[in-house]
């Protein structure tokens, strides 16, 4: 917040100018300028052999990770082999849902593994799973993605899948030498609108896309209320202590899918980003516990709202916003616009050129609410089609179940994974790369090429009946 | 469109650094951190001697130009006493409008302008009206303003003030010199959500400020049917030669004035923009004029929707967009967040923290529709429910009509503007700031301090009665 002075403005400006020649400046891999070598085979478009029967188990079984084990154990061809956690009740929870879903026909025996911080690596190392599904603090993520590959499992990792280049790169690195996949399970690009958007552009409905809007606005400042144990307990650490866009991808996977980024098609570029003061955690620290409770000892530190324009290899541009804390109406606004027609989200709306049927008669005007039935009749994707009845008692509206079914179908399958390494990873870049252009006072980030330009080569994402 | 290669990046960023110590790469004016000096006077609060009667005078009596006229015209103490376009049938017509608003009581001795490019000078030396309203195209706005200011009159120009800093640093300091009011016309400051929603900042409804998002996102390549007479006569050169956002004053004038932008509480630092491709405009005139038409021989070059971020001198930032040519609905975004809530527009809706009365329980769900009414009856600013009756009829939902009786009155009574020449020129930077950081590959680029330091001596704009 200090005053824009002259001398400042110019030591950051010629700061970065120099950062991008000395590498020394940086480690190599926070340097986008320096490509590591990589000493394995690129993952684009990769597939494991078909496995009939995939072989899972679980790091973290907390809010997120018992969802996804009490989905999972429902599929056909799957079976639970081990489960993790650092708190006993946990495990136990888990493993009688496992049970019960199993009906003595499977998933009778899981090893189980809780107390210290390093089990989850003796139940690798023991248990040899073809699949580990892992939901853990943010922190924890890249290296259990990577102890994960490197033991012979694929990694699937909540989102982000890392929170530094640094880890990014080791983690497309060790996925290329392990020949595993690592993929960031965002579940949202397996939303109906998200799917029908995707199924729409894939069309050409709405033209040549030239701008996209995501954004991750989800007030969640009574997570504080968890305070030793969930998602509050170590999140309210990374507000105090992190910088800029600290949870990107919700947002932003779909629309880099709509527009297939880091696919042939384009690629991610470079983006700018400013945040604003951080005044609402402090404030609620203030008003709802005591003067010398630990999150009053905190000094926030990371505007309470971020927002970052990324610009495309292709030229097209991406606003990113992040805001977890400021009250106001959930959105990821979910928007692409083209040179045909606009979609977006929250509300759900639509508006196409020369209008849509008897619903509108032109572009001026949205196709929403009630109108939006004879849009999904027509434009639906055939994987909501498929599977909604199945899943959509499954969380968030379905697309956990979605996405969950295809990882354990492409498994089964040997078929390649709906987001590569390379996409998690880019998805997930946004949050060092907007934090070091607000260090320098808004100077534009170059994003590391984590295909080493093989990206050209990747056909983009197909749409799955 | 290049490829984002390192030798560009570092150059153009090396470039952006130096360009800032090195004030001889750019003319002084374009340089913001090379402040000329002022040989006047500071205009912050700026009030002209009292006058009973206003003599008026118009430049342009185009579609915007004739607009003025007929709702000036019936204002009290009002006397139009000249008028001049470049086409005798505009002047013919506002004659016949002014005279019968006139009713032979007033308006009776009013000379008349057009034909050569600078008959309005004539009208400035011979009539020296007291106020001027300037209505033509943006390449006039700055010469025009200056000229009418130098010739003693105050001057009130359309949106945007003008087009490069050069023009506004010479807008600032001709009317310093002068001691005449030079006000560019954002009339959207006026309309009823924007002052009700002033209203609410000053009252602290929703608490400190954070963030606000400011838009002109209006499809309008109908205008390019207008060969050759009118908008799309000469916007169309613009939309193909210009660069970044060309037309910002809409959305951003009523989120700065929220935020008591150069008016005490802070100001603008900072901002970095981009643009996508330019395909909008071109696909147009294919589809719609005749291959060797004047509008297929153009190069369109500027992106169809540019998004702009400014940061604050406190910190707090502004996300600004401009589109003319996507097919989509009309917004101007006019959103701004607090501690407490937010107030947001297109539609209109408002979120407050722990609710509005029984209309909403909490800052998770949106006052909006119906529900709205409410709101207005508790928060509609006292000058909205002064004027409504009279101006509902006046333009723009009224906006227009508010402007146009406040401009008068405080002619009328000697008081300061409500929006003054540094504001009016802030917000007319970002069309060449915007541009500049597009041209620097994203570059942050400072604003100008159009008040030389004085901002901290001018109050925020008072809720008048």
């Amino acid at each position: 917040m200090k005053n824009y002075n002259r001398r400042k403005f110019i030591k950051t400006t010629a700061f970065s100018a120099a950062a991008l020649t000395a590498a020394s400046t940086l480690s190599n891999c926070e340097n986008p300028n320096v490509i590591p070598v990589s000493k394995g085979k690129y993952m684009g478009g990769f597939s494991a052999l078909k496995m009939e029967t995939v072989r899972v188990a679980f790091i973290g079984l907390g809010a997120r990770g018992s969802g996804h084990l009490k989905s999972i154990a429902k599929l056909e061809g799957v079976e639970v082999v081990a489960i993790s956690d650092l708190f006993e009740d946990n495990v136990v929870r888990s493993l009688k849902v496992a049970n019960e879903i199993g009906k003595g026909e499977r998933h009778n025996k899981i090893a189980q593994y809780w107390g210290e911080d390093n089990k989850w690596k003796l139940m690798l190392k023991e248990i040899k799973p073809d699949a580990v599904f892992i939901s853990t603090n943010w922190n924890n993520h890249a290296p259990m993605a990577i102890h994960t590959m490197k033991s012979g499992s694929h990694a699937f990792v909540e989102v982000p899948m890392a929170l530094n280049l640094d880890d990014l790169w080791k983690i497309v690195n060790t996925s290329e030498e392990t020949q595993k996949h690592c993929m960031m399970m965002e579940n949202v690009n397996y939303g109906r609108d998200e799917l029908m958007y995707l199924n729409m552009c894939r069309k050409g409905i709405i033209g040549d896309l030239l701008h996209a809007e995501a954004a991750y606005i989800h007030e969640l400042r009574f997570q504080m209320n968890q305070e030793e144990r969930g998602t509050g307990s170590w999140r309210t650490h990374h507000y105090a202590n992190g910088k800029g866009n600290l949870y990107p991808t919700h947002g932003l996977g779909p629309v880099a899918q709509y527009m297939s980024l880091g696919r042939k098609e384009d690629t991610f570029k470079s983006i700018v980003s400013y945040s604003t003061p951080a005044l609402g955690r402090k404030l609620y620290a203030e008003n709802n516990f005591s003067e010398n409770h630990k999150w009053n000892q905190l000094n926030f530190q990371n505007g309470d709202m971020n927002t970052s324009i990324i610009k495309t290899n292709k030229g097209r541009t991406v606003m990113v916003q992040w805001d977890e804390t400021s009250p106001r109406p959930y959105t990821r606004h979910n928007l692409v616009q083209g040179t045909k027609g606009i979609l977006a989200g929250f509300p759900t709306r639509v508006a196409l050129e020369g209008g849509f049927g008897k619903v509108t008669k032109d572009h001026h005007s949205w196709i929403q609410g009630d109108k939006l039935e004879k849009l999904y009749q027509k434009y639906d994707h055939p994987l909501y089609m498929k599977l909604n009845q199945k899943t959509k008692n499954s969380g968030h509206g379905g697309m956990d179940g979605i996405m969950r079914y295809r990882i354990i179908e492409c498994l089964r399958n040997g078929l390649p994974l709906d987001q590569n390494v390379y996409e998690g990873c880019f998805w997930s870049a946004v949050t060092p790369l907007s934090g070091k252009s607000i260090s320098e006072g808004g100077m534009p980030q170059k994003f590391p090429d984590f295909t080493r330009g093989k990206w050209k080569k990747t056909s983009p994402l197909e749409i799955i009946a």
